[in-house]
């Protein structure tokens, strides 16, 4: 990555934990074309670093990420920008979803619309207890259509479309209680509580983490007995890894496993 | 409508916000064939009307509504009838979920079988801290199966099976708790919360409110690339027609947007 | 079933309850092959006995259930008898939601893993207040895949995946808040609980629960409209059975039902 792509988009590492923060806090972190592509380029860097264990999705600033870019998608001519714009920004998420580490949100602040929205795509979110979630799109006559897939799949039916039709804000307390975020802490505990849900999910096998996490969002879709006849054939592929060996003969041994991530 | 209708379904509009409210308290609002015509031909009115914005589905009498009309459907003879009185129910079910604005159930009192279904199908619902919620079909040998589809798409399935097995009813925390209902709220605030909910979404565009809906309840029941495909359409469709603009402009120039309502 | 086969399944029957209790103390009830054989060859039995209305299933000894029997599993040799191991757990817990009368989970101690995985496939489920939860295979390698099809559709995405990514126990008024069972209750309640909600249910009539139960999982997985469509026809058929004619009679007539069960 540049040198002025890296100032959109923070990586650092340490311990298997890597830390990918957004930094463009004068804009609230807005996702312009600019900030999404660094953020795709980012997630694509790290899947193909094997020393990653997890991912911790955090932000600069004022805001986590106050959506789209709304200057920038009030200037575009035409149907086909437009388009782009979405189809974009519904990768990025997807991209978090189909991530093959778990992705832990890092939520400081404020997050809004897309901002919400990638909370609700990260696999774990923390959240401090001044942080705030909203889907106010429809304040400004863009209903928060794609933030919404991703948000009805984490909270009820009643409280997703209070969030839509009223564009108000949650407090994170409210958010916890949804299942939107895991957990709401004073602002003080917020690292942490996220560096103790880090540490403890790098310290499991890496391949068992991405065959689980895949292996969860894809049977959450299918109907019972499709879900189970394919979560059998994960675990049976998963029992025959080396991995699956290692821990249960730790297990049994009453020693710490040594994860060959096969 | 004639008048013997009106009497069933009272129908008052004030400021963009319509209110639709059951009529037949002696019968605790009791979903004969004729009182559900009268639901239907007053939603078919209300979709017709530009100048509706939103709907507030309230009840006068004892009980928000009992569900089915008992007596009536015993007396039925035969398999049609029978079959006729469930499509029609299920029709106007849809009704709500598939009305082109937000409908909030105004629940002052107890909402039983298809009348606690109405408060589920309902975009949003406000209950009087003394509102009861029930399923209680399983107790005359009836099980509430159709009730069942709208409840079982706000709670979960432990809570949904509780009710359904037990035809216990649920205060309003409860169901505020489960997802089932927004609010519960003191009886004396019930009317300034439920009217809070509709000033506020009646002052938002009524193109973005009824697309938004729209794709809410559609996106939900895909998978996530089918969801995110589509939504994505919608927000690219909803971003290039007017009112979007003017939100937009509206808000960077900080005033108020004039909506247009396409 | 042989005096062998009874020591590690318990089945008694009171009052159209039956109890049919995991009893395998020592080894935590873990679901070797022979104890999962014997728990589908009871629930087979239930279900052929017309005098069983409603099925509690209990565990004796310090767990509820530790899930699969790690040590047998890891001396399976290759991949077939992996795979019928979780071909069998599976169908085993497919045989929980297709039971034709309502089960409740009596947990009085920890459900782990295949545990917690029988707890979420009950229809409803009352816990000691000192019992937890845990899908915690992501300790030893083995990711609970099967497990979380379970999980996945009692509570919330973000707490499934924090219980799968952590392994982390909830304890039981955690698992009640998220859904996960329908109560926590002190330990000296828990049988006063779980026997009110039975003879509650085995009051109702067993042709009705059996109709009911059985439309609730098959609509629960379909759109809105062929739910509707469902759901109507199992209604209408419902209502001409005998059990309902009587209901409605009975409670027109204000006296007790008397159910015929068809």
């Amino acid at each position: 990555m540049s040198t002025a792509s890296e100032a959109m988009v923070l990586l650092s590492t340490e311990d298997g934990i890597a830390t990918l923060t957004l930094n463009r806090p004068q804009a609230r972190n807005a996702l312009s074309v600019a900030m999404m592509t660094e953020i795709e380029a980012a997630l694509d860097r790290l899947a193909g670093d094997a020393s990653v264990k997890v991912v911790v999705l955090a932000a600069n600033g004022p805001a986590f990420c106050a959506g789209h870019d709304i200057k920038e998608m009030r200037s575009l001519q035409g149907r086909e920008p437009v388009a782009a714009v979405f189809a974009q920004c519904s990768r990025m998420m997807k991209a978090i979803v189909r991530f093959p580490r778990p992705v832990i949100a890092r939520v400081h602040a404020m997050a809004t619309a897309a901002g919400c929205q990638i909370v609700a795509s990260c696999d774990l979110a923390v959240a401090a207890d001044n942080a705030q979630f909203a889907t106010p799109g429809v304040n400004i006559g863009l209903f928060c259509s794609t933030p919404m897939v991703a948000l009805s799949r984490n909270v009820g039916r009643k409280q997703a479309m209070e969030m839509l039709l009223t564009g108000h804000a949650v407090d994170a307390a409210t958010a916890a209680a949804w299942g939107l975020i895991n957990r709401a802490v004073p602002a003080e505990k917020l690292d942490e509580t996220v560096d103790g849900f880090a540490r403890l999910i790098a310290s499991k096998s890496p391949h068992t983490l991405k065959v689980g996490k895949k292996a969860f969002y894809a049977q959450v879709e299918m109907g019972l007995d499709d879900a189970y006849d394919y979560a059998a054939q994960v675990m049976t592929e998963n029992m025959l890894a080396r991995d699956a060996a290692e821990g249960i003969d730790a297990f049994l041994g009453k020693r710490h496993p040594v994860w060959q991530g096969c």
